[in-house]
């Protein structure tokens, strides 16, 4: 079987009639396989003043750390989208307080919102997609091993936001 | 040629191995068209007390009034999509003031970010997807003519946050 997650031979980028962009187009029947940006749903989630952080099993970025995030599913609002990526890679249940950051990561269509959450009890174990969750103080948190870019950012924004609520949420730092 | 927006006969939904969702896959090849909420960006846009809207050339709700707001595109920041719809459903060029709403429309999965900006000229002319545009004062709003549930939330909003800044972004009204 072909790579599921690349499209068939078939399928060419043109501009289609009518268009003024480039789209996954079938050369046999037309089916347009729209490409559009993605939405990272994730949550810096606290418990008594530790973050929760996961170790990633899976590719991209495997055996480094994260906070829970992923690409938000069909007929979700972004904050279930939260809520549920808790679930699925710490087994946490948790509370979504407000909308800390939105980034876009454009070079590969992404944008990320990312909230604040409480866990109300230390209650975790590691998802299918996490080899290890832990809660780390401040000065514990690993912070050479951290996969993505945006999870350096959202930790600033996060200590910078700590003690205020009502705020315009933080975008991609300069 | 087949309806291009609806997939080709050959793909069905199923739940591929190592998932837990149906998706959209293609019998004879195993690609996966994945589905994931999309990105309406759009924007209030003020002009000296007035808003900006449009009257809609297509469908669906083909001669009602809207904001310019559309799908985000690949590459762009959600911001960047607000400003790109407004030159093309209003040849308008307009400045992003703020975040002023996130809203979720979970029955046909898309997330709804909505800016304020203003339009420093009064230069203004339909695009190809607009039948008229013109700045309205609040009390000429067409409000029973309005094309979608989001414009009036949207409209309600920004009228909510006028003389403020630094907020959190309003959310579906309850
Ligand atoms: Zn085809
Ligand atoms: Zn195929």
């Amino acid at each position: 079987m072909a790579d599921p997650t690349r499209p068939p031979k078939n399928f060419h980028h043109t501009v289609p009639d009518g268009d003024e962009r480039e789209r996954l187009v079938c050369r046999d029947c037309g089916f347009i396989a729209y490409e559009n940006p993605r939405i990272i749903a994730g949550a810096v989630v606290e418990h008594d003043g530790k973050i929760l952080l996961c170790k990633r099993a899976i590719y991209p970025q495997k055996g480094k750390w994260t906070i829970p995030a992923g690409f938000l599913e069909m007929g979700e609002g972004p904050d279930e989208g939260a809520v549920r990526e808790a679930y699925e890679e710490a087994t946490a249940h948790i509370e979504i307080r407000d909308l800390l950051a939105i980034y876009s990561v454009r070079h590969i269509s992404q944008v990320h919102m990312m909230y604040r959450a409480t866990l109300n009890a230390p209650d975790f174990a590691p998802g299918f997609e996490s080899l290890e969750v832990g809660l780390f103080a401040w000065e514990d948190i690993p912070w050479d091993d951290l996969a993505f870019p945006s999870v350096h950012w959202v930790l600033a924004h996060y200590r910078e936001a700590m003690g205020k609520s009502g705020f315009a949420p933080f975008t991609n730092p300069v």
